[in-house]
């Protein structure tokens, strides 16, 4: 399975970089690949200074070994081995009308001291962080997270929709990171679904992103936009820096098993701004996406 | 000894934000009263856009009621009540020439069920953070920092510039967040001292600030400087953020006490760039800082 799932995110790394670079039509990625001290290693796929993607990555890696004293507790677990990997993205791109996007997908397995594998599962999701909401965007990118879900269970959308809402949430700030999409983790082998069928599902949600993104990211890429869009834009992304420093899990799950810092912190927009006390106008555009921020919506 | 703090604090205030107004020409601070659900509030002065200071905070406040419960396994104690007030201070100028400068000092009481205080102590400090090294102004830095603790104990220069070098250590980046200055906490009555020498030592300190940094902006402050520096300034600014998002416990402690997220936030800088695994030239100015936060030097 772990053989079968490195494989897959080896394809969808040429897929996704393939069609954003088709997009950019100027920036190419470049890959760093690194090793871990500890076991395995990464290919990070990063792209910058863009015509239409400010600062990019898409990033593969499998590490494996001792599962670190700091992550045992994390993980309710003694002593194991174990074994991760999985791709990560986040695109920011430099038009404020084009929202940043976020996607995970990665496979867990956990070793006895012989070496047995004692726990597997599947976790991943992709999430929409708009500067400017567009509700058909919004709803575009819902549509395609539920599609995908419903070949697999009805619930599942539902399910995956609302733990994305709850775990995308800057709890200091009473608002979410954006409009959501999918997060599901822990989905082992039951009575119901073999591992297989988890692998089917999660690269069914990895499948669906460049349909879910790239339409958007083309209807965006172009559009007008004032210095007042592009400083609310920067704003923004500092409650995005907030989120990924302060409660990300996958941050700190890379910060932990000693991974290679710069491919961890790639997520990080490439400019922010921090003013003190910023309230967008009452009726404007920027306070109706706080609005929706502060409420999670049914999209589809 | 908590009102004899808080009217310092008070005092002291004013008397920073008056010197920082007077450097800056330009701009004024302005001040936020807010008040804390649980118990006490405080008063958040903060400058932006200035001649000099690009941003800047100082902030006094005061907060009382029972320890949240998040706050009990860190101080080890059961369900008490707490005091805590104090001055937090964060200087952002402009001028990449110029370094970032942070300050607290702050006083703690802890009480039984009864009220009756059982546990009281300080803490606080001072350190500074360049985008470019002039060891001149490490010197006269730290020069201020040794001549207050001299007063007070032979030992507590080296031990307090000891903890400080400890404390603001960004261990993701392996690097000194800046080139220090003193931290200390949990400065109790004990045998030698009692709770009066340790009000002493702290307002020595904190009386010292003004003497020990303002020179240095003003030197600074009107030095020609490139568009790659400020850049560099900006990208140092990331590492600054990174620092009191991931590690810091005061903003911890700030946002698990329900703390006022924009006093506990006005710390982070106006504009901040990450890029992409970025390396300084060998050799060159932007090397030299690095090279001396890789490995925090004797400065007097």
């Amino acid at each position: 399975m772990k053989d079968l799932f490195y494989q897959y995110i080896q394809t969808l790394q040429n897929q996704i970089t393939e069609a954003l670079e088709k997009v950019d039509g100027s920036a190419t990625f470049r890959e760093d690949s690194w090793k871990r001290k500890e076991g395995g290693g990464g290919h990070s796929r990063v792209i910058e200074n863009g015509a239409i993607i400010e600062k990019g990555g898409v990033n593969i890696s499998a590490v494996h070994g001792p599962l670190p004293e700091s992550m045992q507790a994390y993980f309710k677990v003694e002593k194991v081995d174990f074994f991760a990997c999985g791709l990560s993205l986040v695109i920011h791109p430099k038009n404020p009308m084009a929202p940043t996007v976020h996607a995970n997908w990665r496979y867990f397995e956990m070793y006895d001291a012989s070496g047995n594998c004692i726990d597997q599962w599947f976790g991943g999701g992709l999430d929409l962080t708009p500067y400017y909401l567009f509700e058909e965007d919004a709803q575009h990118f819902h549509l395609l997270c539920k599609k995908a879900c419903d070949k697999h269970h009805p619930n599942f959308y539902q399910e995956f929709k609302d733990k994305c809402d709850a775990y995308f949430h800057n709890a200091h700030r009473e608002e979410a990171r954006g409009i959501g999409g999918l997060f599901f983790d822990y989905l082992k082998a039951n009575e119901e679904y073999s591992i297989q069928d988890r692998f089917d599902f999660t690269t069914e949600v990895g499948n669906s992103f460049i349909e879910a993104y790239i339409p958007i990211l083309e209807k965006r890429k172009s559009m007008k936009y004032t210095p007042e869009q592009r400083t609310w834009q920067e704003i923004r992304r500092g409650r995005y820096v907030e989120f990924n420093l302060i409660h990300d899990k996958g941050t700190l799950f890379g910060l932990k098993t000693n991974g290679r810092i710069e491919s961890i912190l790639m997520s990080l927009p490439p400019s922010v701004q921090w003013h003190y006390n910023h309230q967008p106008e009452e009726g404007s555009e920027e306070s109706k996406l706080i609005d929706v921020l502060k409420k999670p919506k049914a999209w589809v």
